[in-house]
């Protein structure tokens, strides 16, 4: 398909693609809030650390009403680069995509519906100890998952949730898969010796506590993930069974995976990974390296290209800030699969360039 | 259509039908829990007072895993008859017609995955100030309605409130609407003279604390509705603008028509309320007494006949118990036409003794 670029496995990645050509989405983000997204140097999902709380809830609102109302203005990173919910708005608009909110935990609860699967904001994985009710979230996402992929013909499903590279790292090396410098990040520059380190600190705390983790996914997630992992992992397991499933998002699927992949792997057959070209060519991280250590689920990427961009706050995403996030490349995937190509690139960024303006109040 | 009454407005009336025919529906359960429902004598739809607070979080989870969590067995009225859950969930499952549960305000949430539109439990209507929030709910279930219906070719919404024909009739009377003696009851000697002294003495409450209602839809709410009246409005008025609705219930949902009508009356164009043939035909309740009074909504009823029944627990329904909840008859019905008319009303039945055996634990 034009602008949509072939990362991992051509075959299953094209016979992905023709599946889901002129079909009908929905999509779903699922939110989530931790304390390690406020480890300072982390991430950049927000002005400050502790503004990392409202990023979910600021980029539900967007997705839904077009606008955020737990803030003012959009989410911005602590330069002021707004976030890629506005890439994800902007391809569900154009393409008449309908979108749902799944809450996995959050501390502050967006101002818009919300589907509940019982789930807590996230402690910080250092303390061992991250994440409660794993796998009664799990369980009841399963359900509701099932549910909503009978009512479309696939599910494109995002993630919101701050530090999310960091605790993808901690499950992966959890669960045995090697993702040191492996993961991305928000930051063009790429904190991988603070991420390791946090996640050193997170599996030495959980090994004194809930004894060796042994390849258990929900010890992992229990110990060192995040509460959007079991929303999503649940999501993608129940949907599955239905139809396919696009996962949107950058290295955090690969987690995701990994723990589909211990906890009922027949269902990584009808699934691929939907991000970003800032994901698959980063030089510092490797998305394709992590996955293929364990399975040869697709990977798709949009070639989204802001180099043209008038507004020099999209122009930097070409230089590896943000990169990816609430499924902005994945929705940019199925607002052209949808179209039959009619949105392309160039008129995504069109949309985005005026979402942009209108939403920074630029003239 | 072969086992469908039509009950109001013939010409709307076959061109709803028509319309759904063949085509992929999606249910959703509106679920609510008030004080008002605790007054002695006023319900049956618990095996006490105190039990409907279980009532509406049990039906939720029968429908989305054919068994209930948060009680043993199923919801029953004092005299051990099922709860008409028991019909929905047979239907949607003949059918295979996916639902969500929107919970618009319970004291005890449910074990199932659902959609939060930030309601709360109601108090008792006689203190005339019985639900919170109600514009925002009405906000949020408008957004989420929109999505849904962007999804599904229509939506049916049933709802799970006990004590909910009270508030119906309290809401009625706020709007102007005379029910005196026109709503329907889950018990067969329907207690009307209780329900106008609950009702007069809320309004009277009301008047007190918030002056007059004057046909205030919100107002109304406020003072003698319950929560699920302003989310499945909200529903309602989001979903109608994407496609047809069929509104599941008895006379409860001509107190949510009469709320639409005040706030968003061109909703009513893409409206039915679907129903059973217990409430149609009940001699102590005037569903269309009530809709002609200000609208021309068509009323569709489920053929639904348990005469015939093996068990007398299904066949005392054609005595008056129970009639009608959870969208029993507008499943019935989304079910017949979503197959073609496979689905009949004994196949319907048999299903739903199947499902009564097992669930009741008959041998």
């Amino acid at each position: 398909m034009i602008d949509v670029l072939i990362v991992n496995n051509e075959i299953k990645a094209k016979a992905f693609l023709n599946e889901i050509e002129n079909k009908k989405p929905l999509f779903i983000a699922t939110i989530a809030t931790t304390e390690t997204g406020k480890i300072p140097g982390l991430s950049a999902a927000g002005a400050n650390p502790d503004f990392t709380d409202f990023t979910p809830p600021a980029d539900a609102e967007l997705l839904l009403l077009g606008k955020c109302k737990s803030i003012q203005g959009v989410p911005i990173t602590p330069d002021g680069i707004p976030t890629p919910a506005l890439i994800t708005t902007s391809a569900l608009q154009l393409a008449d995509i309908p979108v749902l909110i799944v809450n996995g935990g959050v501390k502050v609860k967006p101002q818009v519906p919300f589907i509940d699967v019982n789930g807590n904001p996230g402690r910080d994985i250092r303390t061992g100890d991250s994440v409660d009710n794993v796998e009664e979230v799990i369980e009841r996402a399963k359900v509701v998952g099932e549910q909503l992929a009978k009512v479309s013909d696939y599910l494109v499903i995002g993630e919101s949730v701050p530090g999310g590279t960091t605790t993808a790292l901690g499950v992966l090396t959890a669960l045995g898969v090697d993702a040191n410098g492996k993961v991305s990040s928000t930051l063009p520059a790429n904190p991988h010796n603070l991420k390791v380190g946090v996640v050193t600190a997170g599996l030495k705390a959980a090994e004194d506590k809930l004894g060796k983790i042994n390849g258990d996914p929900i010890k992992a997630i229990s110990a060192v993930g995040d509460p959007m992992m079991a929303a999503l992992a649940g999501l993608v397991i129940g949907g599955s069974k239905q139809g396919p499933v696009l996962m949107a998002g950058g290295t955090q699927m690969t987690a995701v995976l990994a723990l589909i992949n211990a906890l009922e792997p027949k269902a990584l057959c009808n699934v691929a990974i939907g991000t970003t070209r800032w994901v698959a060519k980063d030089e510092s991280s490797d998305i394709c390296g992590i996955i293929k250590q364990f399975c040869d689920v697709p990977v798709l990427a949009a070639d989204l290209d802001f180099g043209p961009s008038q507004y020099p706050g999209l122009r930097v995403y070409e230089t590896g800030l943000v990169k990816e996030g609430v499924g902005a490349g994945g929705s940019s995937i199925a607002a052209m699969a949808k179209t039959g190509r009619a949105v392309t690139k160039q008129i995504l960024l069109k949309e985005i360039e005026r979402n942009y303006a209108s939403l920074m109040q630029i003239k």
